[in-house]
């Protein structure tokens, strides 16, 4: 753990750039004692929103582009190298920053991130994971897009860096159980990677469970679930949009008419309790893993509480060292695996 | 469409059997004044469950077994020629039936329909489609698992399939538009087959309207999702595990204490009319496509509503010739694909 912590924020990624990250900066500073943090974009724009704020722990780095949020990773990647995205990255490979965190483009921000930083010794893939909410509290799942045709290497990685990551920065879970997304059909379980993943985890020394199935996220009783990006990310998505679902029907359910209102009235306080458990706020900060650097990926849309808290999981990261934790934790099992 | 439509039930299938189809199929005989109905099955057994009632469209077929229904597909297939579950679908071979019903395994109803039955011609695979709740009424999505590793040219048979299917007995979309289940990043979107399976369906005169996400399903706007049977059945099973948490929540929330208690008796009525509209009941009935004849896989868990809705969407397939509706379609699209 370094003496001092130091988190650059892409001030002007996401839909709302500076005018949801310089106020979620100054929250978190207002909150936490140790991390310093960098604002990193347009002067201009940055002092604007700080509207005179003044906090000793906090600094702003210029950067004269911005990387858009429909822009091709790889026009980012060749012709924004002075982008406010790029700098942050490049404060994390310099060495001045120990973490970045951006709402950013996340193609663009996976590009760069593997460009600068570069992976990690005997991890092929970069895989973004993150946590989401389950009956019995939360359940981590990765890769949730980065990686969309994977083999059985890939998929084994992605349950080593997922157990590493969450045994470091997730308190309620000291030692991750890790499952396999696939279907219940027997026969024609699986598809050929799946399978081979399969094997490669039952013979490794992780706490693997076996298979799991979609419904077991939400379920709980397993910590980590590994898939592979395509996978993966159309199960969160396809989640979300149930979760909208039943969101609007209440909603409209309750505004029917009077006497609905009122019952409204009398159910906020169940609805609101059950709001606030699954609110994605409490779990915006996406990690990408693998990498040998910590960097943290917001929701695009994130609101300021839900950017302070991409930061605080930056912050536990920096604390626990994700990424030395992730090589050793791919040696060990690599080396497991030439003793068997 | 056929003087007279007679539907087999596999009356041993599902976790309930006889306990559940019996009564269905009588509910079902009670509204329905076209269909004739075969129970398929142990005639003891199905005989307990009738009581005595009598329907002239109602007889009885005897089969000496029964598929369990955690029997793997290879064994099932060899070993219980006379099941319930083969018998059922063996009598549409026959010509004896129109089509037919099974709460059965999914993998074994799969394997036997496509021995018994076999494919249509230009047709691969089979698909396993169903429609599912949107906030605008309903979409379809197939497959749901019978295919784990598909082709492009696979996911293109299975748009053919879904739009025929949904054009024949969805009154509500008479020319359904197409989407391809895919995730949302640039430049890294798609994997090679739905790549592949996008070229296919852009150059096809299907009405296709390009990718969609998996919250897509659920939002509306689309008809017909295609995926892959790993895709698909892990978005559905994500998404019923979504329902299921939010469920828990607002009944362990309203049962919290008297105030949440008095505060559910006013809610229910918003409750019960938003369970009603993604009652998953009222969407029970899969359909196998890509077969010579009409097979239906109720959920193994239906209840006695549920399995007469199954038994509803078997009787229109029937009713519109979805296997040859279907026949005309692959070949429509792929003359228009050599024409081209």
């Amino acid at each position: 753990m370094p003496d001092k912590i130091t988190i650059a924020l892409d001030a002007m990624g996401g839909d709302h750039g500076a005018e949801v990250v310089v106020p979620a900066a100054l929250d978190f500073l207002k909150r936490d004692a140790e991390v310093d943090l960098i604002l990193v974009g347009n002067e201009e724009v940055i002092r604007q929103h700080l509207g005179g704020a003044d906090n000793p722990r906090l600094r702003i780095h210029h950067a004269s582009q911005e990387v858009a949020m429909d822009e091709l990773p790889s026009k980012a990647l060749r012709g924004k190298k002075d982008s406010s995205m790029r700098v942050a990255i490049d404060l994390v490979k310099q060495g001045e920053a120990n973490a970045c965190v951006s709402a950013g483009n996340t193609g663009a921000l996976m590009a760069t991130a593997r460009f600068v930083l570069k992976m990690l010794p005997n991890v092929d893939r970069p895989a973004i994971a993150t946590a989401i909410p389950s009956i019995e509290g939360h359940t981590w799942v990765l890769d949730l897009g980065a990686n969309v045709d994977c083999t059985a290497e890939h998929l084994f990685q992605f349950a080593v860096m997922g157990s590493e990551l969450v045994a470091s920065i997730d308190d309620e879970i000291p030692e991750p159980c890790i499952g396999l997304l696939n279907i219940g059909q027997e026969e024609i379980k699986g598809n050929e990677q799946v399978k081979g993943a399969h094997d490669l985890l039952s013979g490794s020394s992780l706490n693997y469970i076996g298979y799991v199935e979609g419904d077991d996220v939400y379920k709980g009783g397993v910590d980590v679930v590994v898939a592979d990006g395509f996978v993966g990310n159309i199960a969160l998505k396809s989640a979300e949009g149930v979760a909208k679902m039943v969101s609007h029907f209440l909603r409209t359910g309750f505004k029917q008419n009077i006497l609905t209102k009122l019952a409204a009235l009398f159910a906020m306080p169940v609805i609101n309790s059950f709001r606030k458990k699954i609110d994605p706020r409490r779990y915006n900060g996406a990690s990408l893993l693998g990498l040998r650097g910590i960097v943290i990926k917001s929701h695009g849309g994130a609101d300021v509480l839900a950017f302070e808290n991409a930061i605080s999981i930056a912050k536990k990261a920096v604390h626990t060292n994700v990424p030395e934790r992730i090589a050793h934790g791919v040696e060990a099992q690599l080396e497991k695996r030439a003793s068997a």
